[in-house]
């Protein structure tokens, strides 16, 4: 059925945090949740109605699970896309498809893919061998950081080239894996677009954050984000311009780095919910996890009218263990029931309303 | 422990959408919940991390699954006194405890002790035979409610008696259960007081909505009261004074008639999270399911600073199942999963958002 009504199941591929506060949402609106996910305590099952246990290339497993589910979304980007396939084509619906997976599981198809959308990006080349850095690292003005085309994320798989010398090392640094070379960007902020679209096609923005990063980890995103009001806008076009390349149905959220000049570049999509929109649920009218279950529910989307300035800042580590008392009072405080708080690990966070 | 820390595990007894709506709060503030009721598939044990199906009158089932949590609650008033004793007594803590449950189950008991709290009441008296009735009404005016004592809710096990002729037919109607008769009360306005009290003692209480009730049923609530401030804030020191006579820990709601000179009488109180207090996740920094999991975790408790004017009601029996298409955009739905909607049951609630 195309259209949930309240007390059908949503499945949700991924047991992480995301997962958990969709399946909150999800909740909120009546539906119950199905985890699917290869670990057997995460922190999504603990609020979920169901959870079956499984890899995700374990077609069988996951087809019998889909076949509990009335729709199936995920909360991570790197669900196999065959997996993706293997379901659709066995007529389970899944929101938001295969495509966004594909296109976004590969930097070098995300950053193709962006530009065919006509959104602009920084230049870039794709890297199999040695020979294949002289050309653009000349372009780039002889530097240039160096990613893996997989699996990279909070500033994993990355390494900086301040010579085309410097490729050998980084290249084993990262394993060897299949590369993109991308050129250096003078950024001097870095936003994002959370943008949710329903199954009718309409989209719906909310107010850009300005997200700060360290070592590669979101630190801090911060509503408004005090850029020219025709900087956000031009990102919501291209948000939106994204959203209808992939008829995504869904929310998901397109990074960008500021220029000088107010230009903007597109760094990369998560085609999820998104940590630089964990602000949306304490100041909006509807927040992301909602946003994001009514539109792979076939519902149509809530309000995204912003009520007040945040700071939402994120709990790396042993951050999370003891939330300072001053925090408990006036900010809101969610943890993700993480049992161990590994350095760097992302374990909850904090929003504070300014205004 | 008497400070649980993220990951602990809290105990709900009973698996109404009141628990529910608690293990949503407990989940985002990174705790675990385990449901304790009879019914195999009830709203709360859908999103709670383990379930345990029993009697409150089972106190081997009861003590083996609160042996699995950190502390234990309840999501309503109507756990056996004994089966909490039974838990104090074994080393559970237990918060609120036993005593709100002995004193708001009985409806004398209940007003006896919010008189000896200094808190006016409508005039009653305890009906166990016909010849009980005749001194009382005369007194009331030849008028009165004929309450039962135990387990009336929703406008359930309540009669009118028009004179004392009308007491054996009530009677009988109310399944020759002990009664309580209560004098009528000239309202102009029903309001109530959602109250939260920590461990420490230190107590908040929640903007006063105004209640209006069909039927017997909660209808809607609104907020500001558009009362007196002065009623408001007296309505708010007997509250305190309940919650302190009881060394409260959680939350709680009194109710109140406002009488046209501006005096209060309380009517009744529930020693746990409110429908009247619905509002409060989408209008406050902190609700009121958040506050009653910090009560009970011995934290701190958040600020009730309220950003918004809103509107609850309740949806009841089928209204639930088609949501209008324009409440979704820029009010806020709650769902509680229940399974089966009947005539006045509670399915579900809306806030607005007025300002």
């Amino acid at each position: 059925m195309s259209v949930l009504s309240a007390g059908a199941t949503i499945g949700i591929l991924g047991g992480g945090q995301l997962g958990r506060m969709l399946a909150g949402a999800a909740a909120q609106l009546g539906f119950d949740t199905s985890i699917y996910c290869p670990e057997s305590d995460c922190p999504a099952a603990r609020v979920a109605a169901a959870h079956t246990i499984g890899a995700y290339s374990d077609h069988a497993a996951l087809l019998a699970w889909a076949k509990t589910c009335d729709v199936v979304t995920y909360e991570f980007e790197n669900v196999p896309v065959i997996a993706a396939e293997a379901l659709i084509a066995a007529g389970v619906l899944v929101r938001p498809g295969a495509k966004p997976l594909e296109v976004s599981q590969d930097r070098v198809a995300e950053k193709s893919f962006l530009q065919c959308s006509g959104i602009a990006t920084a230049d870039f080349a794709s890297v199999d061998q040695a020979s294949d850095v002289d050309a653009p690292i000349k372009r780039f003005g002889g530097q240039g950081i160096l990613k893996t085309r997989r699996d990279g994320y909070d500033g994993k798989g990355q390494a900086r080239l301040e010579s085309g010398d410097d490729y050998e090392a980084a290249h084993k640094s990262l394993g060897h894996a299949p590369c993109i070379l991308e050129s250096l960007v003078p950024f001097i902020c870095e936003i994002s677009v959370i943008i949710a679209r329903d199954l009718s096609g309409t989209s719906r923005c909310y107010d850009v954050p300005r997200n700060e990063h360290v070592n590669g980890i979101l630190r801090r995103s911060t509503v408004p984000a005090f850029i020219e009001p025709g900087v956000a806008d031009r990102a919501c076009e291209a948000a939106q311009a994204l959203a209808d390349a992939l008829d995504y149905v869904g929310v998901l959220a397109l990074e960008f780095f500021v220029l000088e000049d107010g230009s903007l570049l597109a760094n990369e999509f998560a085609p999820r919910v998104h940590n630089s929109g964990h602000w949306t649920p304490e100041a909006c009218a509807t927040g992301q996890f909602e946003q994001h279950i009514r539109a792979v529910a076939g519902w149509s989307l809530g309000s995204v009218t912003r009520f007040h300035d945040v700071e939402m800042a994120n709990l790396l580590g042993d951050e999370a263990l003891a939330p300072p008392a001053a925090l408990l009072d006036d900010a809101v405080l969610t943890l993700y029931g993480k049992r161990d708080a590994k350095p760097g690990r992302k374990m909850g966070h904090v929003v504070k309303r300014l205004s």
